[in-house]
C-alpha cells in the first residue's frame, strides 16, 4: 500500500477513512495475507495527523476525527495480516504510530529522515495508546524520555534502540520489505495470528474499553484556547518554512 | 540435576512427573539451597514437550499432561532455590522454557546449538505463561517478534538480546555454573527469596488464577483435527530426518 | 539542590523531612521549573536510608520514618518539575532511588563510584515501589538479577544497561547537567508534565493505594529480631571499616 497524498501524506480525515476502508477490505480478503506500507511521496513516509483537522473546527468534527484515528490504530495494531512498514522518508507523530503498529519496520538509512512521537514539541500530549504502542516497542525508559522531549530520532538512533528493526539503503528497501514479508508469511497463519493477538490484546482492549472517554479527553483538550493557539502558531511556522 | 532421557530429553509425562517430584524434594530439603540444570545427552539440553503426548491420545490424557507441564513451570519459576541453567545443547520450545524459568542462564558457545520458543513453526501457540516468562526475560518487542516467527536463535544471538546471560566454551561450563551458583548463594536466602518472589509473583499468580481454564484451552486446541494433522506431519518429518 | 549531610549524606528522618519541605516549596513556586540534585560531600551522592533510623527504635518511629521515605519518593517520582540527578559519588540503596526517580541521570565516570539497589546484601528487601521504579528504568530482567544479587554497579556498567543515562568526567558534570536541564526546559511545561504523569501514574498510584499496608509491612519486617541483628552486624562492620 503506497501512501500518496502530497505534499506530506498528512493524515486527514479523508485519508484515514480511506485507509480504514482499504484495511477492512484486505482483512476480509482471504487471498491477502500481508501488507507493506510505504510512501509514494519523496522524503516523507507520513507527516502524521493533519493539524488542520484539529484547529478551528467544531467539537463534533474533533470527535469524528478522533474516532477515525482510533479506528485506524485498532485496525493496524490488531490486524491479522502481516504488516511491514517500509519507511522511505520522515515519519513524525501519527506517521511514527503507523510504523509502530506494524509487525516489522524497515527504514531507509538517510541522515535527513527522522522518526518519533514529537507531540510534546507542539504542546500536545500523545494519547495513552500511542504511548502503550511505543512502550511495547522500545520499553518504558526510552519511551518516557523520548515522549517527554518529543524527540525526533535519526534513522540510526531509532535503529539503535529498536524503534525500527532494520536500516537499508534506499534502493534496497522494496527488495528487503518483500524478503521480510516472505519470511513472516512462511509461518502458518493461524498460529502467527493467535500469537500476535496474545501479544497485543491487552493494549488493544484498553482503548476499546475507554474509547468514548478518550474521544471526550481529546475534544476537551484540543478545543482549549491555549492549545488552539499553539497549533495556529505551529501551522504559521510551517507555512513560513514552506515559503 | 542432569537430564538423561535419550535421545533428546523430550519432556514426556513421565519425565515431567519425575522432575516435579525431584524439585519438591529438593525444595523441602533445607540443606539444598540451589540447583544447576544441565544435560547428560550430547548436543541437546531438552527438545521440549514430547509431541507423542499431544498426538492421538484421549482428552483426559491431554488434560493430565498439561497439568503436569503447568506444575513443572510453577515449581521452577517459583522455586525458592537458586536455579541455574547450564545449557549444553539445543533447547527449543519447552526446553527453552526450563532455561527461562531459572535465575541465570549460561549457554555453551557452539554455532550448532539453538534456543527459542518455536511453537509457531509447528502451527501451535505458546501459552500465555510461556509468553509472560519470555517477556520478563527479553522484553515485549523481542518476544513479540521471536514468538510470531517461532525463531530458534543461535547461542550468540540469544546472548545478544538477553535470552541467555552468558556464553562459555563447553569445557568451562560446569566451572562457570558453579561460580555463578556460589555468587548467588552468597546472598542471605531470606532476602533473595522475597526479592525473587516480588519479581515473579504477578506472572505466577496469573496462571494459578486461570489454571483450569488454561487446561481447557489447551485440550480444545490440541485436539482439533487441523492441529493433530500438523503434529502428525511434524513427527513424520522428524522420523524421516532421523533415518 | 546540593545534599550536604556529612559524612555520607545518609537519609535520616531529619534529612528526608527537610528534602520533602524543600521539594514542596519548589513545586509551589511557579518560577522554579527544574531541579538538579547533586552532592556537596566528596565521593558520595547519598549512602541511602540511615540505618540508625531502622535499628533499636520504637515501632512508632519505624512507621514515621517509613512514611517520610514514601513521601520523598512520591514527591520526587511524581514531581511536575524537570529533575536531573548529577551523581558525583557512590549512590547505593536509597541514594540510587533518588537518582532513579529523576527524569535524567548523569554520573561521573570514576571507577570508584558505584550505584545500585543493594538491599538484599543487607538481608533486607527493596519495597515494591523501589522495584517498580527500577523496572521502569532498566527493564524486568536486569532489575530481577540486580535486586536478587543486591548488586552495586560501576558507573560504566550502570550506563551500559541504562541505570544512568550519561557518563561525564567530574569537571564536566555541572556544565552537562545545566545543558540537559536547558534541553528539557525547552519543552512546553504543560505537555511535558502531562506526558510524565502518563508514564509514571500507574506506579505512583500503586503506592498511594497501598500506603498504610506498606508501612505495616515495613514495620513488621524491620522489627523482626533476625533483621535487627543483621542491621546491627552491618553497622558494626561499617564502624570497623571507618576506624
Amino acid at each position: 500500500m503506497k501512501f500518496k497524498s502530497p505534499p506530506v501524506n498528512s493524515l486527514s480525515l479523508d485519508f484515514i477513512t480511506e485507509l480504514c476502508i482499504s484495511l477492512e477490505k484486505l482483512e476480509n480478503n482471504r487471498e491477502c495475507r500481508g501488507v507493506i506500507f510505504t510512501s509514494a511521496v519523496p522524503n516523507i513516509f507520513s507527516s502524521g495527523l493533519d493539524i488542520t483537522e484539529m484547529c478551528g473546527k467544531s467539537l463534533e468534527h474533533y470527535a469524528e476525527f478522533w474516532r477515525a484515528v482510533q479506528e485506524m490504530w485498532l485496525r493496524l495494531y490488531g490486524s491479522s495480516m502481516v504488516t511491514v512498514a517500509a519507511v522511505n522518508g520522515s515519519s513524525p507523530a501519527g506517521g511514527c504510530l503507523i510504523a509502530l503498529s506494524c509487525d516489522y519496520r524497515i527504514m531507509v538509512q538517510n541522515p535527513k529522515f527522522i522518526i518519533g512521537l514529537n507531540e510534546a514539541q507542539l504542546g500536545i500530549v500523545a494519547p495513552f495508546w500511542f504511548k502503550d504502542t511505543f512502550v511495547n516497542t522500545v520499553g518504558h525508559r526510552v519511551a518516557e524520555r523520548s515522549l517527554q522531549l518529543g524527540s525526533l530520532h535519526s534513522a540510526s538512533e531509532a535503529h539503535k534502540f529498536g524503534l525500527v528493526d532494520e536500516l537499508v539503503p534506499e534502493e534496497k528497501l522494496q527488495e528487503k520489505a518483500a524478503a521480510v514479508m516472505a519470511q513472516w508469511l512462511a509461518l502458518p497463519d493461524h498460529a502467527r495470528q493467535l500469537t500476535k493477538s496474545m501479544m497485543r490484546k491487552a493494549v488493544l482492549d484498553r482503548l476499546v474499553a475507554h474509547r468514548e472517554e478518550d474521544v471526550q479527553n481529546f475534544v476537551n483538550f484540543i478545543s482549549k484556547e491555549s492549545i488552539q493557539k499553539s497549533l495556529r502558531l505551529y501551522m504559521e511556522m510551517l507555512k513560513k518554512k514552506k515559503s
